[in-house]
């Protein structure tokens, strides 16, 4: 490989702590122009003085520019480094679980830059997040068959972090036939997975533990599971014994899921569903004098964009503030927020302030993350991005 | 109650938001000195403008001079609001555990200032940790023997934070007799605690979850357990299936009571012991070329007060990074710290520049806290401590 990407005077400090990010203003584009580089093309990375850093690929049109995808100079990302990665991870979810449903590669936390692979059992679902990525997309096939000959394999291309890439979207069956239903298993619960016209992969496996820990405390409990999705968290709870589960969501499409996934668990009864927005539903069910046990809050991202920062805090807040007034005298609130933008100490301040607003006590008695097979980059905060409170909220 | 303590102008703010301290320089002494208060009294706490804002026990001579027990100024913290919130709290912990083993009142966590209650079966452990709480000891008595009639209460009143509140180390059996050895039972296994001569009240619940998530990883592998005091984590990891534990504390006397509690067990083959410093015992087992799959660092706070943070993160920087290279080619290391003032990010901090160090790589797989008996309070960060990180080491 004779490209060479040189970074300017003190730009490699990042490198350096372990990070794998360049921005295109660390770059010597005197000494490399960005824009001789051929987009998603492999160059090793130097310091000012020359010295050689690892490998990347490279991204001209992107604000990261480049993502290290190696630090041994000498070796690119192809199909054998490829082979030898997915070995490692997938060494680590077999430690971790006895079944084969998980998250096997988490981008930049297992190394991987730009990669996402879910595991659905014998399926897999690709997504390629960067050009880098996507120029690499046939070896990662090649790669993912040989590690674990799958029944099929799905590029699931439509993230939104592929328009900064400038990549289309694009959804595939890259290797043999998606079964009518992908299953899953999570904490003892069976759901079907809308790999095609799901959000993301299909399926939110960062909450597993999360969920696990809310199952131990449903019991005989009235459940409100807000932003329900395909029923990850309302369908759990009523498997491991809530008295009744109020699912409510937007699509109507995903709520037909939500219905099914019950029925897979012999738990018709016990699920209902309600189409609406979310802030609306809150408020009819507080007109109507409902009240629950558990309040289950999982919203999308409010906050996409370090800009959205105060109006997402605002959502946030609000959304805590409706939910806990549809608590009982003593409630569990389990509060979660996917936005890498809110901090921890964020979400706990909206808690906070919803708590002080209603004159009621609250106890954090959970603070949660994601899953172990969404690893953290010691080195990237930017790997951390799952947050989930579990508070009880009472009247003194 | 007629003593009522007024604040300074905005003053007020940090107790609308939630918190239950008052600093002696927020107090307008002028209208109430502090020095007319008979330490350890309860008083109306207003605002500036003569507005009640709640009932507080006072110490002048503390820097937290009042602490709130209540925000209703009509009430004040007796044997009666003792047993209510004695109820509440036992409440919770009924909800979370089949069996009499916990954490019964986190202090603030609980809306109760200064009083920490752990509960081993029927033998009570408190410590009273204010003025405020020191002078309601007998009241303390009569409304736990209330709620729960144990065998033994005691009083273990030696923690550091007596001392700035100019109170005398004091341990006392105040009710019934103490059994020769008292037991609890966490996560499957049991432990004969120290209650007189240990640490705290002889035992750290504040690690169940922690210790619960690395159990499931230990089958079969070689464990060493840094500052074990009396096992809690090495006998628990032997338990489940950890082929060889190497328990290693300053204190012969702690280590005689994990070899006790091994053999309570019927572990005592699979757990060793080893008396000595934890920097100079990691460093002699790197002389020795001994190697582990899984190494446990939960030591003392290096970080006791805000002017020891840059001593205590390099403490805590040494710690991680001589630990880590006693691990194999991928091994798990659990990294925890119980320093109130060593944010979350800093121990992950520490942990990036001991694998950059080695030239590891590393994967956060795990972010544990406190457990659900050591209920964090919202609008008091203060009452958040306890950090735990499983990370995945390996070379790539």
């Amino acid at each position: 490989m004779t490209e060479r990407l040189r970074l300017k005077k003190n730009a490699d400090r990042r490198l350096k702590a372990g990070h794998l990010w360049l921005y295109s203003n660390e770059i010597d584009t005197e000494a490399t122009p960005l824009k001789s580089f051929d987009p998603g093309s492999q160059a090793v990375i130097e310091a000012a003085n020359g010295k050689a850093m690892g490998v990347a690929y490279v991204n001209p049109h992107s604000l990261i520019c480049a993502r290290v995808v190696s630090r041994d100079p000498n070796v690119r990302l192809d199909r054998s480094l490829l082979v030898h990665r997915f070995n490692q991870a997938l060494g680590l979810r077999q430690r971790l679980f006895d079944k084969p449903y998980y998250r096997l590669i988490h981008g930049e936390g297992d190394l991987l830059p730009g990669l996402i692979v879910d595991r659905f059992g014998d399926v897999l679902v690709v997504q390629l997040n960067t050009l880098g990525m996507e120029r690499l997309g046939e070896e990662v096939t090649a790669a993912l068959d040989k590690v674990l000959s799958p029944r099929a394999i799905v590029f699931k291309n439509d993230s939104s972090g592929r328009r900064q890439e400038q990549l289309e979207r694009q959804v595939e069956v890259v290797k043999g036939e998606l079964p009518e239903h992908v299953q899953l298993e999570e904490n003892g619960v069976r759901f079907v997975v809308p790999v095609l016209d799901g959000q993301k992969t299909g399926w939110f496996y960062d909450h597993r533990s999360n969920r696990a820990w809310l199952n131990g405390l449903v019991a005989g409990k009235r459940v409100l599971d807000v932003f329900s999705y395909v029923g990850g968290w309302g369908v759990q709870a009523a498997a491991h014994g809530a008295s009744e589960v109020l699912c409510i969501d937007t699509s109507g499409v995903m709520l037909e899921r939500v219905a099914e996934n019950a029925a897979l668990n012999g738990l018709a009864e016990q699920v209902a569903i309600g189409e609406g927005d979310a802030f609306e539903a809150l408020a009819a069910l507080k007109a109507e004098g409902e009240q629950f046990d558990v309040v289950i809050l999982d919203p999308p991202a409010f906050i996409k964009k370090r800009k959205d920062i105060p109006n997402g805090e605002r959502a946030y807040s609000r959304l805590n503030r409706d939910a806990m007034r549809l608590l009982g005298r003593d409630g569990l609130l389990l509060s979660a927020s996917c936005s890498m933008h809110l901090a921890q100490e964020r979400l706990v301040e909206c808690v906070r302030g919803a708590v002080r607003h209603q004159d009621r006590n609250g106890q954090i008695i959970y603070q949660g993350h994601q899953g172990p097979d969404h690893p953290v980059h010691p080195a990237i905060p930017e790997t951390a991005y799952l947050k989930a409170l579990g508070v009880r909220i009472f009247r003194d």
